[in-house]
């Protein structure tokens, strides 16, 4: 697989465009166009279906320790900044940045990008050797984009584009607990645009300034913690699978116990072997993160601030500084047990353009398929699961003449009722048919000579290139079982 | 309707929670809570499904002049500050406000929502009589977000939230048009968040900071926009009506020659009368305007500044300010006539949250009803369309024993895999059909005595109250049969 193949398909064929592009582009920001959009939003309703709306909350699924609640939220982009003091995004969303000292060169790296202490760009290599080091002092950087609320625009006012959507479900976790009936262990999901001031965004929208996540904040009792971190790590593992990432560019990888942060007591991550990366290296697609009370009990008490900042900083009663908390009380009580706990929380956070780019890179295959003539030629497929497909079926008539068109129009108007379709008389049909492979089409239907005869149709399968024969009757639900029998 | 009780049911029922409500809230942020996610995602769906998905691109929609096209896209919050420059945001997108100048009075005013030249606030009435003016001259002030890209910061590194979703799909025309098989007339859609900084937020979630919209712009000869424009403002109409919006509070309102922008010949407002407004007000919910060939033609030629603003506009061959165009062609040629022109547009934008909100008073109704004991009572309920209810059914096991529960839960499983339901064995039943009635559930299914003997069940609709026995098997496929047949 070759990225700029990926990359040269989706410009061409409208999944995605850089934004703003007839203004020269904005670097790190990237649109979705008209089967990008499809593409995309099929992947957040599958997520969406699968953890939310048909979720069983009486039954156990495999691996869970018991049934369990799920409800959804929708919180908004721009919140109250002490929001991101508790969290600890204030201070410590930070990377540390160099830039190049050569003239002419306007190379700047975060710091944990670099392999060495050079530039790593050819024009500021010293012409008199390698010793000479070339970079500035590291300097540090906060990630969240800042903008101002109200008229006045005072320092006050600051206020910040959330680099990630989980606060929101954690600032809200009395609500949902207040307002609908679910009962611990139970998970809020979300999912939304999330903003993050990336020094060096780049690899198509793998790393972008804007992007979308979809979040799971699963809330449990400190005692069956570790299972439902075990839960979920396998549970979000088998949705990409069942989706298509089923070969050996997806896996599952346990951080080990110097990677984690001081209050979890598990993370995991699924990757992806991108192809724009090298050998043997992964991408992050989604972690999974035991993160134990400290979320909410952030929320409640505040957090001890480890650098000195007078601005924002109050003290604490240990005399150390401290960024205040809500002062509510996040705890919770089981009506049945009447047990007072503060929940742990299990975190699975995933991004849905990375889920997406992956689902482009995975599907992009070559083949050899014969032509017209029954030569073989290349061909250019994208083998999309048919549930995430920007298009389920495309409709032929043969020819132009002899009343095919108005069966195919007629069968194309009652697939468009159910889910996208087009209807496409333009051209020898073999030329139809790699039209729709290049962008994934799983079904295509042609309406023949024989349809008028017998009233039947060719169902033709994009991958297997099987062809086989059904009552044009049948055909509406015939496409619809094999999509949703996947 | 009494707004108050609307909106303590919404935060009741977990509709809608102030954002960062534990730290105080934040103005003008909304959340959407477990029951308000699923309404805001049936609305937007609705509207995606009936202008996008299920549009039927070869038939002629009563009303429209020719079949026509329709595609989605996504674009990025944050764009090009150019596109703004020349979209006139940057220069016009103002209010003018004024502050009390009143020791104390921290008034403030949008310059066009005051009815006289004095403070509407109490506290700034200078004891002394009424004929002295206590508010400042009025200041200029542009509505849009502003932040900064990358870690510089200078001033060429300001960028914008986007206030509008529609530029979006303006400089992405000629993406469209050459990566897809789209031909005038079509439409491009596009739903997503937009960001004002409004100077007083206020009305529930009717003005606020941060909104999503659901636009749409469609692109078409010049000869035939004026019947395209017509054809828009009916469609868009009647999708409102035919989502339940069917009362007297919802009207079509045609701009009078005076409120057109200069380069309109036609814009007309859908509004709704909502309850916090004075008697005879209405409030905007979509505006459907011909805008001529207004922003093609500034994308590519740029625009005339109508003030002098040094640091960002250049000089024109005529010697008067301008913001430089992209310089790309957005004509279009049609290849069966070989014309070339720049399309007309017609904009149908329609707010996501506004139509929420109207859905939402429009639902609210109090009415009388029996209780257990035959008595008559006050029930609260929201007669949502059941295309837009967050849960489309409860299924209720009369009594815990018998089996009935068993019986329930494997129902409830059955309709969970098509939609959202839920299971309710607590408490007498007439409180469990309160519940629903009140977050408008349109069925509510009860097993019983008889169940166990016939294998019927009741299904009670939520407006009429009328109850009917429906096999136990044919329960899912009557659910469904209602709720796609309204």
């Amino acid at each position: 697989m070759d990225m700029e193949k990926v990359v040269s398909l989706c410009r061409r064929r409208g999944f995605l465009f850089q934004s703003s592009e007839i203004y020269g582009g904005l670097n790190g920001f990237w649109d979705y166009g008209p089967l990008g959009v499809e593409l995309k939003r099929n992947v957040k309703e599958a997520w969406w279906r699968d953890m939310v709306a048909t979720h069983d909350d009486l039954g156990t699924l495999p691996g869970a320790p018991s049934p369990y609640d799920m409800v959804g939220i929708d919180c908004t982009i721009i919140m109250h900044p002490q929001v991101w003091k508790v969290s600890g995004h204030y201070d410590l969303f930070i990377d540390e940045m160099v830039d190049c000292r050569t003239e002419g060169c306007k190379g700047r790296f975060r710091v944990d990008h670099l392999a060495g202490s050079e530039c790593p760009l050819k024009p500021s290599k010293p012409a008199g050797g390698s010793d000479k080091c070339s970079l500035t002092e590291p300097r540090e950087f906060n990630l969240m984009f800042k903008t101002t609320l109200g008229a006045l625009g005072g320092e006050e006012d600051t206020a910040y584009l959330r680099p990630e959507t989980a606060q929101g479900i954690f600032v809200n976790f009395k609500n949902v607990v207040d307002s609908s009936r679910v009962r611990v262990p139970f998970g809020v999901a979300q999912q939304g645009k999330s903003f993050r001031n990336e020094i060096t965004p780049r690899n198509f929208t793998f790393r972008s300034r804007e992007f979308e996540q979809m979040e799971i904040e699963f809330f449990c009792h400190p005692d069956t913690s570790r299972q439902w971190y075990e839960f979920w790590r396998d549970r979000r593992m088998q949705w990409y699978k069942d989706l298509g990432l089923a070969g050996d560019r997806l896996r599952l990888r346990d951080h080990d116990p110097d990677e984690l942060s001081h209050y979890s007591t598990g993370t995991a991550d699924i990757e992806y072997a991108f192809p724009f990366l090298s050998e043997g290296e992964y991408g992050e697609l989604e972690g999974i993160a035991h993160r134990g009370d400290f979320d909410l009990r952030s929320h409640m008490e505040g957090k001890l601030d480890p650098k000195t900042c007078p601005l924002t900083v109050e003290q604490g009663d240990d005399g150390k500084p401290r960024h205040r908390g809500s002062g509510r009380d996040l705890t919770y009580r089981d009506d049945l047990t009447n047990e007072r706990f503060t929940p742990h929380v299990i975190e699975p956070s995933a991004g849905a353009d990375r889920a997406t780019l992956a689902f482009l890179c995975e599907a992009y295959t070559e083949d050899e398929a014969p032509d017209e003539k029954g030569k073989m030629q290349t061909r250019t497929l994208m083998r999309f699961h048919p549930r995430i497909a920007p298009i389920k079926a495309a409709v032929f008539p043969l020819v132009k003449k002899d009343g095919m068109p108005e069966v195919a129009q007629d069968l194309y108007k009652a697939l468009k009722k159910k889910f996208p379709a087009v209807y496409d008389a333009g051209g020898a049909v073999g030329r139809r048919y790699r039209r729709q492979d290049e962008i994934g089409t799983p079904y295509c239907i042609t309406i023949d000579g024989q349809t008028l005869q017998d009233q039947t149709v060719t169902i033709r399968d994009r991958d297997s290139l099987e062809q086989v024969r059904v009552k044009l009757d049948d055909t509406v639900a015939e496409v619809e079982r094999r999509i949703t029998a996947l």
